[in-house]
């Protein structure tokens, strides 16, 4: 008792948990001077030296964490937030200590931010936020929803998740989204983007069929507004007209991109007065009474008085205030994001009010809020991490950053561009890689970047291709499903010439099953018109964005994931055709025939060394096509091995399921030839390094190998090779 | 020379095609009498004897026509739209002339309703509109794009497909849709709603790439204006401001639903005046300096400028103007959809508009309009016949309604419903089943219809489920592709027990290639959590509603088809749940074992009658699910069997890659047991009557039969089935 905690923030926590529980709500423990004095000693909670085994559970949660020690040391002190274990701690502080626990928060995510080399600007921006709504409302019997996990690092650390924070995107460390099974202040998933509201409606509506008083509260995200789920959601949320709170965290302003150019919405404090006037009872009454004679006057009158309504209120909104009001939502706002006390104001009359339908508040924030300038010059960690392969995560990026099939891909682009005038590019997702700004930068005019709407994209796409135009469509895997009906109906049904490109494919690192391409290829394969391929290498790669532009036809698509290309030739950037559905041999055996789709054709490679030197002649195909196949180069590995395995990285019903379908419709699979197919596993794998999760998978070339091995009866080996 | 056309129109247009061809642009070759004499010599065009052959090309086209003789002897003179065999010869008539064409049209097609018992609803709102845009604009020049088939019979009309309009919908008939194969006067196809902004707004795009003047016209419906691509098209227009009009046919002013309630948007002599003064150049300039004025102050003023211009236009549109605005559109309206003089008015300026971005109409439409009291009550006439599987589309709807797989349906959720109160249901789609209407009635508080926002239908279950309830997501196969991003994300990657009840699943007749149900088991069974199961008849299908309404611990889909259910038995209706993963064996025999799946287990059961005349003994087992498998029946199955075929109405990639996959990896495909998969061929199917389609699919007891006489090496007895 009477350590100082300065330094030792973590002892506290750890300590703290059970010490605290047990407070009054009413609780007063600090002063003006923010200094505390309680038990810390190091309780070494988490070991010092680092096992990596791999048992399950506890254990090997807490072993595979990096060394606490050097995590804290240079650490400033948070006094404030070493008490805060759980939001209910918020409950009594008064408007000065949350503040510095705003400012104690955002010391913290810097520091996370400078140790870790992850980009934290959204949550940044949204910490007064967080501390304000957990002050407000009380989860997690309120349930408070986000729509994008890089807004919740500082929901995370004040719902007991603090000592966790720096094990987040690493393997068995804490998730960058919110989760379920993560903890109970996550009542729902924070994956795509934009799935807020429409969670939060169904959560609003099975409260009121329960008869339950719960509050819900959603947050969006400026980034999310041009989804089309969003518009969705607030239509339907206004119609079904149930109580919840929709929080808008706009960072940018970009509701209306064209505004952007010009200045963002100014805070001042007239607009902060208005807020809490259209937030307090008395003038929600006052609409209400007004809502009511308005329905009871009916006909004429009823759409007039709407009107005035309608325009009474946007009077004192800021541009854009009257969407929402015509989606059904009762805007207020705009609200000064960084000042607390405004928040409390406005989320406290917000929270009291009864039977008023869904509201919209508006929050305007900045994203770079307290990060100092070194910080600010930090743009795409995240990126430079994941693209490495990089097996350690807690080294620092490569200076010398490795070159990416994205790269590649936009060198190759760029070439046909420049050759061919009508290329054209629409990008949609989350996020654009940064490589993509080389074809912006070359090619401003002909460059669509369309952000979180996916649908839009794929028939803006089919619409350009109309128009005489030839679109490469760039949308990551996992994005790409938001938009399989448009891929189907407006491209391939009416076989419109269209190249989806397909990044991001396979696994994707420390962002875990969120963005992982799984399921690319067995969703695009099944469709009548589309050619489906994927590259082997960055050559390859190159030859495909030039068939791709080649081919007039009919809808095309190609994947290929994240990280380092396989070769250091830089020089390559510029593809030949290929020949629609021709593979090719690389390597060739007589034992066992290994037919490699896209990137995991290298780990064939490294299976065949590995079996070459147990003495096992292999064949390496590259498949190059998966729709439609090279029917030549199968039956003839059929005629030539007994086993052939397939190895894809995407899930069931892809590439081995359409070899399987044709040798079956052939005979083969009737004959001598024994197939193996080599998949994604049937689970989805979560946030590790790409190496733990290749290996995770099953996919690496040690796994191909194992498998060979074991089809010859050397299961011994295969089990020696596994070791 | 000289007979009076009166009675045979389609004398006139078959001849005048030629005879016209070289007419000068200025024309004006009817006076006010509406009498012309033009050679009508009946040509017999098409054959009055229909022949059944189904040879291909345009004989077969012909001949599989009905008899035209019967189909026009009724109908009134249209002397009018006689002459009009494409859209040019629109230019020049006076608008009393537009006004008989627009009513000869609405006789026509309620004349094809009458006949074929098709509702053209959609198509009878937007007559006047068809006229006055094809007055206006130059089709094929300029791009008239549809977002629903429906709306697009007039269009048709005018596009010179008069003659084969009663072939709609049926085999090498007319499509439904807009189709870019059928006409040149269709630049894109109008399949699931909602995307004619995005693809307009690409040809849009490119049409200002490549430097040419054509018009965009994107026609949007009431219908489509809550499915989320629609605001994300506008939004991106709005942002990219290139020149396009897009134009709201509301029949139903449902942007608001909670408006229809009230009183419809009321069209007075006031809003049409102040629709052309919104579209008259000067009106229009006088913004256009305001905004640059706007623009050159900036900072503060610029938005303070920018909402006067705001309320300058809200003051004089509509409730829902606004919203168009914020998204970047220049609204006009509303207008009367009914008056051609306005609509030519309004949409003449708009068409000689130049830089002035994306322009909306908002025009207001009557679905009934012109349409008799006997029309007015036909409701379901569609529903009505493909659910009857006729083979004959000339026949009337069965007045006694066939038991489908919907009401069995139905019938078991609300058996389900009565014993447990937390199930609730969520509907998405284009159209609502019939039979749900019951489940509405019973539990108005427990039904949830979202209409066309599947994305939101799909997270809004999702946190219903969250919530404590237990949803059933109702879609339609061709739309839960919508949705399934968040099928993924929202419900699948966290285990949230969502049960999706795929219905329209596999082939659906008249309906065609636009909403049949062809891929869902492929991208539903790679799911790693979802339990994917289908009923067989109506019978399992009362017992997957009860499985589903049991399992309660992660995501759960089922799938049933269009159409009659197998038995008469109208008692059955409450479920019992089956054992999770179990499928059943129904026939026993040593030579070949059929395994289907869904509805194609009764055309495995047709096959083995069919086989057993011929001596085979057949095995007909019932997989019931895809996912997990029986993997004990399956091992038994290949056991005692040297021949599986597999049988699912759906596309490559699913029940039998799932299969092939199983057994590869547990060594039955090594041995003895030859597996053929039967699934969807790798083609759109057009329309054509549910029979046909199956013909053509592959997929009739007979195809089954044919393939295990085939694999039996019984090669002629095969061939002899198929004759």
């Amino acid at each position: 008792m009477g350590t100082s905690f300065a330094g030792c923030p973590f002892g506290v926590v750890a300590h703290s948990h059970g010490k605290f529980r047990g407070l009054p709500q009413k609780m007063d423990l600090f002063g003006s001077h923010f200094h505390l004095h309680v038990e810390t000693s190091r309780l070494n909670f988490y070991p010092s030296s680092v096992s990596t085994s791999t048992s399950k559970g506890l254990v090997s949660r807490l072993c595979s964490l990096p060394d606490t020690d050097d995590f804290f040391s240079e650490k400033v002190p948070t006094p404030i937030l070493d008490l805060v274990e759980n939001p209910i701690r918020l409950k009594n502080l008064s408007p000065n200590e949350l503040k510095q626990l705003a400012d104690e928060i955002r010391l913290e995510l810097s520091y996370i931010m400078s140790k870790t080399q992850k980009s934290l600007k959204a949550s940044l921006s949204a910490v007064e936020l967080t501390v304000a709504i957990h002050h407000v409302f009380h989860a997690p019997v309120d349930k408070i929803l986000w729509d994008v996990g890089e807004q919740t690092y500082a929901h995370k650390i004040l719902t007991g998740r603090r000592p966790r924070m720096h094990t987040v995107r690493q393997k068995n460390g804490l998730s960058s989204l919110t989760s379920r099974s993560e903890s109970e202040y996550d009542p729902f998933g924070a994956g795509h983007g934009c799935n807020s509201i429409s969670a939060g409606l169904g959560m609003a509506i099975a409260r009121d069929i329960k008869g339950k008083r719960e509050r819900i509260v959603s947050v969006i995200s400026n980034g999310t507004t041009m989804a089309g789920q969003l518009y969705e959601a607030m239509s339907n949320a206004g119609y079904l007209d149930s109580n919840m709170v929709v929080i808008l965290n706009d960072s940018r302003h970009s509701l209306h991109p064209k505004i952007d150019e010009g200045p963002k919405t100014s805070i001042s404090p007239l607009s902060s007065t208005l807020s809490r006037l259209q937030s307090s009872k008395s003038f929600r009454k006052f609409r209400e009474v007004a809502k009511g004679v308005t329905k009871r006057i009916g006909k004429g009158m009823h759409e007039w008085a709407a009107k005035v309504d309608e325009f009474a209120r946007g009077m004192i909104g800021p541009l854009g205030s009257t969407l929402f009001e015509e989606l059904g939502l009762y805007y207020i706002g705009p609200v000064d994001g960084h000042n607390i006390e405004d928040l409390i104001c406005v989320l406290r009359e917000v929270a009291s009010l009864d039977s008023m339908g869904p509201v919209l508040v508006h929050v305007i924030t900045e994203e770079n809020r307290g990060a100092d300038n070194s910080q600010k010059k930090e743009i795409s960690y995240k990126q430079q991490e994941d693209i490495a392969g990089s097996s350690d995560p807690n080294s620092l990026p490569s200076k010398f950053h490795s070159r990416t099939y994205s790269d590649c891909f936009v060198d190759a682009l760029i070439a046909e561009a420049e050759k061919d005038k009508d290329i054209v590019t629409v990008h949609a997702g989350m996020h654009m890689e940064p490589s993509l700004q080389l074809f912006q930068e070359r090619f401003p005019d002909k460059f669509f970047d369309v952000g979180m709407a996916e649908q839009h994209a794929v028939t803006f796409s089919a619409g350009l291709s109309c128009g005489g135009l030839k679109p490469f469509c760039i949308i990551p895997s996992a994005f790409l499903q938001r938009a399989y009906d448009q891929v189907v109906h407006d491209v391939d049904r009416q076989r419109i010439p269209v190249r989806f490109v397909i990044s991001s494919a396979g696994l994707v690192g420390s962002d875990g099953p969120m963005q992982c391409g799984a399921f690319d290829i067995t969703f695009m394969a099944c469709l009548p018109n589309m050619i489906v391929m994927a590259p082997s290498n960055e050559e390859e790669l190159a030859h495909m964005v030039a068939t791709a532009a080649y081919i007039d036809d009919g809808p095309v698509c190609f994947r290929y994931p994240r990280g380092a290309v396989v070769g250091m030739d830089y020089s390559i950037c510029c593809g030949i055709p290929i020949e629609i559905g021709k593979g090719k041999v690389l390597t060739e055996g007589k034992d066992v025939a290994l037919l490699g789709y896209g990137a995991m054709v290298q780990n064939c490679l490294k299976a065949q060394t590995l079996l070459a030197k147990l003495g096992i002649e292999v064949t390496v195909a590259d498949a190059r096509f998966c729709k439609p196949l090279d029917i030549k180069l199968l039956r003839q590995l059929c005629r030539n091995h007994e086993f052939l395995i397939t190895v894809e990285e995407g899930a069931i019903g892809g590439f081995g399921s359409h070899i399987a379908q044709f040798m079956s419709l052939d005979g083969q699979l009737d004959g001598r030839t024994k197939w193996r197919p080599i998949v994604l596993p049937d689970n989805y794998i979560e946030h590790a390094s790409p190496t733990e999760q290749l290996a995770l998978a099953g996919l690496t070339g040690h796994h191909i190998a194992a498998t060979a091995l074991s089809l010859l009866g050397r299961t011994r080996e295969a089990l020696l090779l596994m070791c």
